[in-house]
């Protein structure tokens, strides 16, 4: 997986901070994930071609996650986009997306496709042979889900010198892959743990902004690989967390924790902090792998 | 009359080329034209007070022109703004911002007051002791104005020596300045033409995007200061701007020839032109004072 940050601090854009946008890259998708005002500058920045998106995953309707989304639309329309566009959004975006095209007369020559969300339980919303997507229902101030990318279990290996040596025929080596036990050339019946190897271990990132303090999300993203949580204030700030239904970087911390996922990724940074390493310690204090996130900042698990 | 040019380019904001948005200071207001994405951004850089806005004007509904006011909204709302903010716009507005507002359940601090537009004639939408403000009505695809920022004539000027010989009472000052004879302390009168000079000549400024060439504007724009008319694109693509409705840099002189304008500035380039020298090299073929919009240009007259 890969992943680029596009922008990650809160509230509003300004001429060195960008609002939330992400590219998440797994086997050959390109999903982009939350959509702030200067998106699409942020995309072509960090040379993302715009074809490759097909699916745009929006946590809520504030608009320093989705202010820039109307204007990427109208822009693969003006690039005469054909390929089908997914939005997965809150109940709602449809709505002022349609009204928006209707204000321009100006509608699009692909396929928009919204998928409007309105659960408050975990769903599957994507599912394909190797990647699937949850959401993941967050505590914020309005309707807000993060996301959970999941690889599949890959196939299992072949350890070919050990399946040439027990003279199995080309025919079987997918079943073989599959986990399966075949016979071989002189019809002996062979393990499949003998000649096969174990897949590699699938990746998994979770999103999670914006949301308060929230430990109903441990379970979703148990034991993943990356999750990216929300601080958007640190510890000595925590009146105003609590209120505006924000995370501090320790209670980001405490969940990476919880969760024992490898590595956390601390964004939504208030932009009252000029020096952001004040997020990183606080969060070392409770969790051992952090990073923080930074416009452009490429990060590959 | 001071005008910044924020943003000149058409279609899609890019990573050197930003949407429609100017700000023009007359006697100490602060009018924003057009609000493409990306403008709050080009406020901070070039050092607007957020706060000085009070009027916005959108020429039209198509997103290169509109799509970074909501997110102008919301920043000024999340800045604690208490000032009132007038917004002049095509009739549709107004629902599409009460929508987003609505979906984030997040509402202004602050009165919002929205000016719909409808009329198909010139119409004076605003208008103070100095300062008035007309639509102008321009042909595009989608219902569109450019607007008329007129100085008002303002007061005669004393001519102190002759006012003082005169032996005029203080008393009697406001009414020369407004042009009246009066009586001096002897009682005799005082021709107003022969203690005063005439006033400043007031300066007007035409905001003209997007339109294809329409010479039904030269009588309400006629003899304006400085015009900007949109030149989308050259002489040699005009079977570009014919259907999409635009003009091209030979149109815009003509319009400016016409109207016996001062200076034309021209912009909303489409970005297939790589060097603008173009624009103004084909205008000069036609009007003789011509200038090229361009992101951060101040233009004071």
């Amino acid at each position: 997986m890969k992943l680029t940050i596009l922008g990650c601090h809160s509230a509003t854009p300004r001429i060195n901070t960008n609002p939330t946008s992400q590219v998440l890259e797994i086997n050959n998708h390109v999903f982009l994930i939350d959509c702030g005002e200067g998106t699409q500058v942020e995309l072509r920045r960090n040379r993302v071609k715009f074809n490759r998106i097909k699916h745009i995953f929006i946590s809520h309707l504030h608009g320093d996650h989705y202010f820039g989304l109307i204007g990427l639309i109208s822009t693969f329309r003006l690039l005469t986009r054909e390929t089908e566009l997914h939005i997965y959004a809150p109940k709602g975006l449809k709505e002022l997306v349609t009204l928006q095209m209707k204000l321009a007369n100006s509608w699009t020559n692909y396929m928009l496709i919204f998928h409007e969300l309105n659960s408050n339980e975990s769903e599957l919303i994507f599912e394909d042979e190797k990647v699937e997507i949850h959401t993941i229902p967050l505590d914020h101030r309005i309707y807000t889900n993060g996301f959970l990318f999941k690889e599949k279990v890959g196939q299992r290996k072949l350890d070919m010198n050990a399946v040439l040596n027990a003279d199995i025929d080309v025919a079987y080596y997918n079943k073989l892959k599959q986990g399966f036990d075949v016979v071989n050339k002189q019809e002996v019946l062979i393990k499949n743990k003998t000649v096969t190897k174990a897949p590699n271990l699938p990746k998994s990132y979770a999103f999670c902004s914006d949301t308060a303090y929230n430990e109903a999300i441990v379970n979703i993203i148990k034991g993943v690989t990356v999750l990216y949580h929300e601080s958007t204030f640190i510890e000595k700030n925590e009146k105003l967390a609590a209120p505006t239904k924000h995370s501090t970087a320790k209670q980001a911390a405490q969940i990476a924790k919880l969760a024992e996922v490898d590595t956390l990724i601390l964004g939504h940074f208030s932009t009252r902090y000029d020096d952001l390493k004040v997020f990183k310690e606080e969060a070392l204090t409770i969790f051992n792998s952090v990073l923080l996130a930074e416009a452009g900042k490429v990060i590959e698990f």
